[in-house]
């Protein structure tokens, strides 16, 4: 069975990987455009202190990052071991020790169902600081040692490259779905038609213009994310634990090499304008400062460009498209794509293929108004 | 008369071509290290509104913007066109009306001696934005149509170039002074001795590195300044004045290329420490927003960063030194350094070359306490 | 009258800068891609030493170079200095001195018919070499002293800043002209529908896809050029003659930054494929370094690419297309763009406003075989 | 005791892993300067098939290549395991099967003595272009399976931080050998004195600037080598072998991340002066595009330029300095600084700490004639 995969972030990576291990023979086209939400993404895998009160989100996304683990095995198996990744554990700051304690209670509530959250501790300020020495005095955090980093540039790399020496193979272009008759027939790459037993469209943000043959438009649209990247000269980053503080959006996590990622902003309605901002940039920078001023002093090194593609909801979309045989999609991950991404890129190969499924897709369907 | 010229930023240039014009053998030395304040500077030629209140600092601060005209026109004789230079004029912006008025008086008194600070106007909200729009809405301005802005990378390599096509020699590398049984003798330029009549050192925050042969060390201390440039688009800005809010340090301007640049950082004991940093472009990217939003969706293009020799005070470090014949001291130029640069560079040249000089330069003896 | 200025290339702008001088009421649309020929071009204005034979080419190459000087005037009369022109002359290198003697015969022949040439000298390799110094000893060159180098990226922005002060408007977008009922009513920008009494197409490489609603397409492709930019410390090359070898079709000019540009592939068939290339740098670098060896200890700066528009043969693509009125198409400059660019403006100008025109256009029409 | 390591290069940073291996209390201090061998060196792990003649070095290399993989493992030990490191094997290339047939019975006499070289195996031509597609076709290939190439950043990174979280502490700031009454007492790093038991010197290329408070200049000077990087797209490069023509110094290497790596300059008398240059761009490319042609479609992506210490012979510089204790250098890795780095600086330290040494030193001397 030949199967195609549009777009090699991932979630089209993680699906290739997938399905060539499940026997198909796989085709991945990839447009390597500028603002791919995986290449500019810093993963903080960490689903259990999320404020997201969707069960079907929450359920999935911890179905995600339990698979992790086993994910970053088989790439080393394979020789792939640089993806950035590293259980550095999250602390999830707040002001008030009160709030704390609530929120440990919460977590430890969480922990049962998930047991690879790993310890739950709470942290004085002294405690924190340790962990990650610009932060603010003052704030107390809820360490959850389970939680993980990733670099999403690395880690697509290192499953694209797994998927071809498993078979697969890679194509630069971009892509058009192609039907005959309403017929998903595969895909057109620059002007070469390829044909295929079926397709995935792991195409994020830029999914409507890959379906417009199709005359199918869905929910999504690319929501801008600015993230700032910082030197600390020669200090050891590499064990310091993500930063989730609990009255922002915003988040702090750190590389090896003496590098610290702010991010991000959320600019809905952004389109596809590839551009760092005066506002974008201050925004940023303010929320980092505001929660760790000891990065003051860092090396501004570069912000990175991120569209996340955001769907009518919080909720994936992923799954066949009623009418459409023969076509999955599998995107709108929001800003939790490096979280959920292969796990979702995996369900999407086992769908296309036939493969028995470990969830059911109906929450999920691409269509869903 | 062979005179050496220690530095080509806006100082040493001016003072070259100057000594070229009075018939002086000239040889420039120019290290040409990152950090130089002339190239990260943008120039704002507006003393008329500044709150210092040294007359000394004053006086020769508006004899300086009174010399530019003459300069810029002596460049484009010799067809050196593109300086950067643009009587743009500038804006003092305020809150409030009654201050507004405070001031249009304040800079009116100050008009008659300085009859090139054109017309003295108070403008309301919407005039001002009519005239730079990224601004927030509800300031009142006053505008000093005689202000302008340069570049002071263009101009003073065109200063140099001059020189250079009026008979200097220009010669790249690290710089000492030379001197023998406590006579200054030339300058060490890398390993090579070059003897001189003269030495001027228009070394800026890098005087006293110059100076250390001679036992001598006089009181500049590098400050950074870190500056921002924003691109709008194809925006014409080319006639956009400058930016001075009445309560900051902090300035805005417009070059000719569709770019704002807002300034900066006035990092004291920062050393030579040659980094963007998140705090100080945090602290300029806020400033700028604060006083026009409209800059918020531009695109951010680069932060430049200067290290401006700071003296012991307000004034220029000009002038021999006593006791130390055939030396001559111009830096200390502050954050003034492109408005007084060239006036102090053709100073630094007279007296050296013992002409008449237009100035009594006690008060800015290099080595007063 | 309304007239849309598609493109703000050297030619859109002179055309924009042209119509509004016209009368008219103009709207220029720029989509600002990466690539534009203009932005990269390094520009020679010397027709005089061409090797090519087309006489219609020739006599409008002669015209546009003739009436530079007025244009550069009139840019600086409304504050336009910094366009990147000087009149630094051109030299025609070979290895033999009865070559040389051949090709100032030949260039003398042409100055009768174009006294704008200046003086025709020749040039032993000492002579060569005083006024280009990083060449190969041994050159015999031919020295034009009425050749001209230009910086295209400066000065259409001025030809646009002057015209947007003229009353033109500026706007940024993708551009698709718009038809009813087979008639050119404007043009869409973005999705804004702008109308007007005519269109001109100053859309470069971009030209078919700009023309694509009227089921139009003309013999225009992409030639990707690679441009090397090389820094030179501190040395004055403000006065360099652009260098012509008389066996190649690269070049190097010298602009008044310590700067020499070197140039450039010719690469048709590359599509709009925005790289800079192993085999392109070497082949640039290459070239370069058999003329100027001392050029090699420079200081590589950056590589610039621009599209080319191509045409079916030498000669632009300039005038009406018969059957659709309103609309004007000016491009296929080639790698002349910079020296036809503003006179080609112009006459498109002229031609959409039904003014007079200095040249009969029937041997540059767009839709010819 | 307390042993302080300057330079966290290749060599410091395993010296410093090392000591704390052994026990001792070690600070690092690392000056941080552009153009460290270290961070721009792509190393090839190949001593076998090397024309160097100098048993000795010979020895010493491969000693230093046998320990590579027990270094890589315990670094993984330890959660470091991106460091570039792959064992790819390398392709030796000569155009004539004679030479071929020469070349491999020369490596498989050597490999009785070094089995880690693994397989030797003749490829014909087309082997050949399978395992580095690029390839120029018509070379002949004898490939060494225990070849293997290595992040010359990434691996010295992951020692220093593995060092660190051993014990050891990281300082940024220039150093200078303290030494009182003749006797090394420590360093000075900026103005802060630390105090030692002993002191290596893994100071590169600027170990002479390190060593003048003692009054000891050894042999070493800076050799500029520039670097070219070349991106391949999506291209799976990871498992491609190391490139040695045979006729040249020149090399090629190729990274996990679609990147082909081609070097480098040898520019001995360079200084410290830290510039990419036309002609070392020039010289690169061309021998990279001879090899393999195939890489002139790719993208240029970067060139790094990193300043090699060469000693007075191939030997590394490596032992004490008879009559000055508490003292050892180890420099002058030359161009194989990635290959013996970390034998090297495992040496130092065991020198340094007085335990046992697996190879006599005195061929190494830092102070031979």
């Amino acid at each position: 069975m030949h199967l195609i995969v549009v777009g090699s972030g991932i979630v089209g990576s993680a699906c290739a990987l997938s399905a060539t291990a499940l026997g198909a023979d796989v085709t991945i086209i990839e447009s390597d455009r500028p603002g791919r939400a995986t290449s500019a993404g810093a993963g903080i895998i960490c689903p259990w202190s999320s404020r997201v009160e969707d069960p079907d989100w929450y359920t999935f996304s911890c179905a995600a990052a339990r698979a992790y683990p086993a994910l970053i095995d088989s790439l080393a198996d394979v020789g792939e071991t640089a993806v950035g990744y590293r259980r550095v554990g999250a602390m999830v700051l707040t002001d008030s020790a009160d709030q704390q304690a609530k929120i440990a209670q919460h977590f430890a509530a969480r922990r049962d169902a998930s047991p690879e959250m790993g310890e739950i501790a709470a942290l004085d300020p002294d405690q924190a600081r340790e962990l990650f020495p610009p932060l603010r005095p003052g704030y107390h955090a809820v360490h959850i040692s389970g939680a993980a980093r990733v670099d999403g540039r690395l880690i697509s790399a290192a499953m694209r490259r797994a998927a071809g020496r498993a078979g697969a193979t890679v194509i630069v272009g971009d892509a058009r779905l192609h039907l005959t008759g309403g017929e998903v027939e595969g895909v057109i790459a620059g002007t070469q038609l390829i044909e295929a037993d079926a397709v995935v469209a792991a195409t994020g943000a830029w999914t409507n213009e890959f379906l417009a043959p199709a005359g199918l438009s869905i929910g999504i649209t690319p929501q801008r994310g600015q993230i700032v990247h910082i030197g600390l000269g020669l200090t050891d980053t590499s064990r310091w634990p993500a930063i989730l503080p609990s009255n922002s959006g915003h988040y702090m996590l750190a590389f090896d090499d003496s590098r610290v990622v702010a991010g991000a902003t959320r600019e809905t309605g952004s389109g596809f304008d590839y551009r760092v901002t005066p506002g974008g940039l201050a925004e940023v920078l303010r929320q980092a400062l505001e929660v760790a001023p000891g990065l003051a002093s860092g090396t501004y090194l570069e912000t990175r460009i991120g569209f996340r593609p955001m769907g009518p909801d919080i909720r994936p979309l992923l799954g066949p498209v009623p009418g459409l045989e023969h076509l999955v999609i599998a995107t709108g991950l929001g800003s939790s794509g490096l979280t959920m991404g292969p796990y979702a890129g995996e369900i999407a190969a086992r769908c296309a293929l036939g493969a028995e499924l470990p969830v059911d897709l109906t929450p999920f369907s691409p269509v869903r108004p």
